[in-house]
């Protein structure tokens, strides 16, 4: 289960579809094992880049109960947004059944004032059970959902199962130390916080007091060291990172972002195909020439990471 | 089947639900005989107002079923929209199954472009069968997704199986004339257009070239006269509607409307129980008084209309 | 000058301009003594229905003059949100020098938190000055920017040149109780408030504890006599409102609201040319002959106001 | 005069004010000759990193007249975006009467579809006169404002007096293909395009056909040599823009980006002082030590440039 202490590096994933659209279920396993052999200390699952909107209830639930049978005891956290409770009840029950170590949640668009977003929060516990560890997600670029500082200490304060905050801000850095500040002067309990982000921030972030990261970056071997160098070498950490900025930065677009991390997770064989289902992007010949050609010269860059297997 | 023929008034229905939150599944038939016995053409079901996005698949299926199984015979609608195309498909295909009319659908909030807007439809059309006829929901008080007259056109012209509008722009009259004079012109083929934005215009829309009326108005029966007298005695349409429009207003707030609504089809006996799915707000004892206040007000300027029951 | 003791009828007067857009200066004073003669208690000027927007500051303050000069004591209150605290303050000050009453302005869209709306709140009252009383408008439909009741109340009680709120949140019947039960129990200090939203909530409003109306409804003689039975003769208040509101109701579409409003305005006497200065929008045919219907419906439900003139 | 010719480095520059907020006349100039010696063809003045919202119409006005005094020659493009026609008109006139070589101006928020989009920049043309030449900018991420390729042709097509695209559609790289691909195949008229969004994307908007850059980044010495090396070597331009890339991504923060950049031009002697007007962000201690930290790295890898000076 995940708790406050909980640090590290979470890899987000995406879902493997076959080129029909139909869940790819066969690549789940493999898929999973190869996210473990890059040493990340878990895995958060339908998530936006799980494209977990497109599934179906069923199709989520199996998605759960295949990556959490592959992951070997490491933590699996199960995003569970939904318009409604009592589907995110559902998926949040299955999901720890299944094994899961946690969930995500964030709070939906129409959202605005802090007492709305503590309101659903509060709301959303009391719906899945106040015994489920989870994951409070900031991430207003996609939302427009935007939390104070505030606001997050009033949960982390009210509510004892919130236990992680996925800080995915823009910008973001003065909020983390802000409630880094709080905790240290005893105004808030500790809580454990990943970034996401696409990791374009992580340097900083990881010297703001950030406890690891948690995105879908195509490299998680990145992500993996960045964190383990950042608390006494960081100028190490920004060597490796600045390596991968010209990656990072390309896979941060909208829309498309998703396209070029399945087409690299499929050339570095994690996944067995590189389709979106529909609605979604795909990826002109143009943009497959530039994916290649930022491979080329990451490979130059940083030879651990570069090769794409 | 529904067609570009399709004419009258078609309530948008709520979905029951036991105070529990639980589906009240008992209700549905009854609601549905009461809608039919104040004479509405067809029904639409699964809306935002049906709060269709906090159902299961499972339960808008039975939903679906059951309403299309009482509706003897009467044209039913379903809302099919959501995030993917795979959802979609498969209610789609469900309700056309169980008997349904037409589905409705509207393009999500990122849909920006009149070629994002054109395109997501040509793709939605593809994924749900060029053979299932579909209302075209123009919603943009909602989803922010403004159509101009221009992409209407062009997706009536692109695809034979878009047959009505469910026209809800606000404003939106002026549209309403664009699209009907272009077919008067021999520039667009014909289209059913029914109206939205809770009734609030429908007097005008009437004369502005629509044929009839889509929402969920607690009183059908008013949408009944008014969409019938339109054609012969406008001064008597209008009437009956002004006598209406102090509660149709009311019910035109945003999120509490639909607690309004539901608390009116209770005391009117459509439904069991006024409970909303959470989250969903509810009637503080102020707006109580208040709708009670409008409908003794409603009953002394429409005796037809105005006895709750 | 204007303080939380203020009540009564503020009317939103638009701007005129001349066929070619030019400020239509001579139109002022015979618009001020229009409005005063429907017995209003004060104006409010340069608002968005002023297109306060478009002017260039010389013409802000000349309009503010000239109204200011005719308005023979009456309380004028200027709206002077702007980007920028520069603007913000040169138009302040020049205005409580022609004579106003106070001022009027509304956080920026991009304001979300509570804590960013109070923030802006209080450097845009150390900008303008700490002495001049002023009306926090809150108006989500037009900004995005959703002020809980909570942080209304914060800025309340954190300033005290916050003597007004011009409500217009929609729905927003639920936020004045809450405002007003604050103030009876001792938990913020009085303050004015006058309402908004076109008029369309007016007679509910009323009965929740408003102060009155700020708004440009093309006949203020009607909020005039709402607003004063309100007190005493609720029903006879709704009965006016009532006969009002199909009216009221078209000229609350969005964009062309405001040329309907200078078309009927004109009509009246109140304005010499109905332009809008560009860009705006413009009334076609059809919605110039349905004006001309409501007007004559109106004539024949509410006598005293029908008459154009 | 700016053509569908004009290639090359356009530096958006800032408007330098002192710590109280009044205008820094005297810093225009030698600001101005800090950017002509690092050999920018062009500057672009009064857009948002100008903070052009917050500034008078009289200080508008002395800000080009300065700065196109002190250009010796090199273009000057002014931003000219209003709400209203008449101040647009009013600074366009003036600035291309002090010798600026356009303007640039960009549609509103509530602009949503294509026929919205060209109806607004046909209507803005007509207002500030057809012989200005102007760029039209394109930049959904400050505005809510998209522009399909499409609406972007016919306005090219349609005004003969819209010469620059100035591109900052994010992601935009397909946009600026398909437009490059119009105007190759002869279907749209040749239009110079110069890229923004912060230089995030300079590397491969030069490789898809871009003119060359229009950004605010604090070393415009690194457009100068990325958009002159990608003609013949895209490896070297690629070496120099990645070292530039931490600290690129570090100004693209909302917000507190400008803050950035004009903390890094005051220490490289460009202007006098980093303030901004309010309402402002201000850096934290912690971003300043992040910024140091940023510079450090940069001097290290990109001797050229790294000095702050």
């Amino acid at each position: 289960m995940i708790s406050h202490r909980t640090k590290g590096v979470f890899a987000i994933t995406p879902t493997p579809f076959k080129p029909d659209g139909a869940l790819d279920l066969a690549s789940l396993r493999p898929m999973t094992e190869w996210y473990l052999e890059r040493k990340v200390d878990g895995l958060t699952i339908l998530g936006i880049l799980g494209e977990a909107q497109k599934l179906l209830p069923e199709e989520s639930e199996a998605v759960v109960r295949e990556i959490v049978a592959a992951a070997a005891g490491k933590s699996v956290i199960v995003g569970v947004s939904a318009p409604g409770f009592v589907a995110m009840r559902s998926l949040a029950l299955k999901s720890m059944e299944f094994g899961a170590a946690g969930v995500m949640m964030t709070p939906p668009a129409a959202m605005r004032t802090d007492e709305q977003i503590a309101g659903w929060v509060r709301n959303a516990v009391r719906a899945i059970g106040e015994d489920i560890p989870f994951v409070l997600q900031d991430h207003p670029t996609a939302t427009g959902v935007v939390m104070a500082p505030r606001v997050i200490r009033q949960i982390v304060e009210e509510i004892p199962s919130c236990v992680m905050l996925k800080h995915e801000d823009w910008p973001g850095l003065e909020k983390l130390t802000a409630l880094r500040r709080w905790q240290q002067q005893g105004e808030m309990r500790p809580i454990s916080i990943l970034c996401g982000n696409g990791g374009m921030f992580l340097d900083f972030e990881m010297q703001r007091g950030a406890d690891g990261a948690m995105t879908g970056y195509a490299f998680p071997e990145m992500l993996r060291r960045v964190v383990d160098l950042s608390e006494h070498d960081d100028g190490a950490a920004s060597d490796i990172f600045d390596a991968h900025l010209p990656l990072l930065r390309y896979e941060q677009q909208a829309g498309v972002g998703l396209a070029v991390r399945k087409y690299i997770l499929k050339q570095r064989g994690a996944i067995a195909h590189d389709a979106l289902r529909t609605p979604g992007p795909s990826l002109s010949e143009e943009a497959r020439d530039e994916v290649e050609r930022l491979l080329r010269r990451l490979a130059a860059r940083d030879p651990d990471c570069g090769s794409t297997s």
